[in-house]
């Protein structure tokens, strides 16, 4: 399996057509992660905020190819660029799920950007599991990567793992917790926080309470994104209940890829394909073609050998076949 | 394949033991199938609303084993029994979705009961396609069913099949027509129309609005059931708008068994044991006890070779087998 570095380095010297920009999401678990992400990046000549090619494609068949990307229709509609916008029906340009890598290419009006990503969780046991240290350790590591990357003015993604459930203390996790390490995360100097639902335990009243201990914590909505495990069927009820409360960025993943090691019998998160046509139901503009996003998760579940676990992905796919 | 007699008397002669009543519901396309219902049951020496062994078992192997039930703890609390209530947060024990047929028997507290269940549509496609005749000839011939049954006490539920999307006529199905359908069986005397949403594409929105057309032509939230397919994973997001308008009756089934061999690609009813997990964490008190409904679920799909289609089902079973 290719290391994050090599999928980095993929990305970058193949970067895929897409008609609004794309935030490439990196994770990076310490300062030496931070270091290789900015080598990589550095070496394209340009910040690491913008995404370019780093080196020239030397084996194209190195991964495999996505579906075909649709035809462009001559004379059709450009679709506009997600841009930023105070529309409560509009969603972000960088939530990872909602962007559309295969439609077709309109280059010159998309500057894509790289964020990183760093990890801390609600729960000590979880904590000493998945990072191998205490919730106030795993802070303290995150402040000299922030730090460095805001330096270099790449955005910072804070995840606050096991918010709503944990495998080890059960699904009772302190809501002021989450919103005292989200609070830290942010004073540190990261961009948002997504505040994840690991182990998918996560129902419609513990959402509100702790949608509202983070806002009593003085947390803005526009810094907090979610993100739900669909493990117990419940991510989508959760999601509703986020987008009442002001919430504007959902994590998902296509096909419902995913899951947790260190979190038995977890799922993926929600499905992309499913959260979209949600979204979408309730008029949201998220700029994502839900046909185009069921025709990736088709073809990567397959090329994984993974159950497509995204129902409307399964429902819209043997439409387009038909 | 069994045929639904040869179900009906195999379920009266070896009533499974329940703590609470069970409603076992029968379809019934027309007054043949009554009548055969009608002879079944009169076999007993009792009306057809208390099910009860018809014959004695002739052959007990007939039908695969459903698991062990749970052993009854010595000394410990007996379930309540479900009955009728006007708390809201109460579900009615006629949900044929959310009965336990493994819970240890409790036989002398318990009269089960049988009712008969009749199909129309919402669509003139749909209709021709699933009975063969319009909208109008099939109400017609709802008709004398409902007044036998009637003259015999026996509760009739009805179905209006592809009431938020019609995999012919498309996703904009009249909630009016919905509407003047159900009041339609209403009026014939049916005791509950169950409003089907045979092709999933019921969403939020759409599902606020049908309830508005309904609740607008007089219809009270308490003669209707919602019934929704989890084909494109919003089922549950659909349920919980149900329940925002007062609705407390909700078809599912367990491991999300199910589909439609009108509507292709059509997925089961939403899953049991996720319904269960959402009315739970919302506070409802159904009498249902998730687990032991998940293992029948995991029972179930295996013995019928299929994918087990609950996610909140799949997320416990591991957990009960280690």
């Amino acid at each position: 399996m290719a290391s994050s570095l090599e999928v980095l380095n993929h990305l970058l010297g193949h970067p895929p057509p897409a008609p609004t920009p794309i935030a490439y999401n990196f994770l990076v678990p310490n300062l030496k992660g931070l270091d290789n992400f900015l080598q990589a990046s550095s070496s394209t000549g340009k910040g690491a905020g913008d995404a370019a090619p780093i080196t020239s494609p030397e084996d194209p068949n190195a991964y495999p190819s996505p579906p075909p990307s649709p035809k462009s229709e001559e004379g059709g509609e450009e679709p506009a660029p997600i841009t930023s916008t105070q529309d409560p029906n509009e969603m972000p340009s960088d939530t990872s799920g909602v962007n559309d890598p295969v439609q077709p290419a309109k280059r010159s009006a998309v500057t894509n950007s790289m964020e990183i990503s760093l990890f801390t969780a609600a729960t000590e046991a979880f904590s000493e599991a998945n990072t191998n240290c205490s919730i106030a350790e795993s802070l303290e590591r995150c402040k000299p990567i922030v730090s460095k990357a805001k330096s270099r003015a790449i955005r910072v993604r804070g995840y606050v793992s096991v918010a709503l459930g944990c495998p080890y203390e059960g699904p009772d996790v302190s809501p002021s917790k989450v919103a005292e390490i989200t609070a830290t995360l942010l004073e540190m100097g990261v961009d948002e926080v997504s505040v994840a639902d690991t182990t998918g335990m996560g129902t419609a009243p513990k959402t509100q309470e702790l949608l509202k201990a983070l806002f009593g914590a003085g947390i803005s909505a526009h810094d907090l994104a979610l993100h739900f495990h669909d493990t117990y069927g419940q991510a989508l009820v959760n999601v509703v209940v986020g987008l009442e409360h002001g919430i504007r960025t959902f994590d998902s993943s296509v096909g419902g890829l995913g899951g947790c090691p260190y979190s038995k019998g977890a799922t993926g998160n929600v499905a992309t394909e499913d959260l979209l046509h949600c979204l979408h139901s309730l008029g949201a503009k998220t700029g994502v073609d839900v046909e185009k996003m069921a025709e990736i998760g088709g073809w990567i579940s397959k090329e994984l050998g993974r159950e497509n676990d995204s129902r409307a992905g399964k429902a819209v796919l043997p439409r387009l076949s038909s």
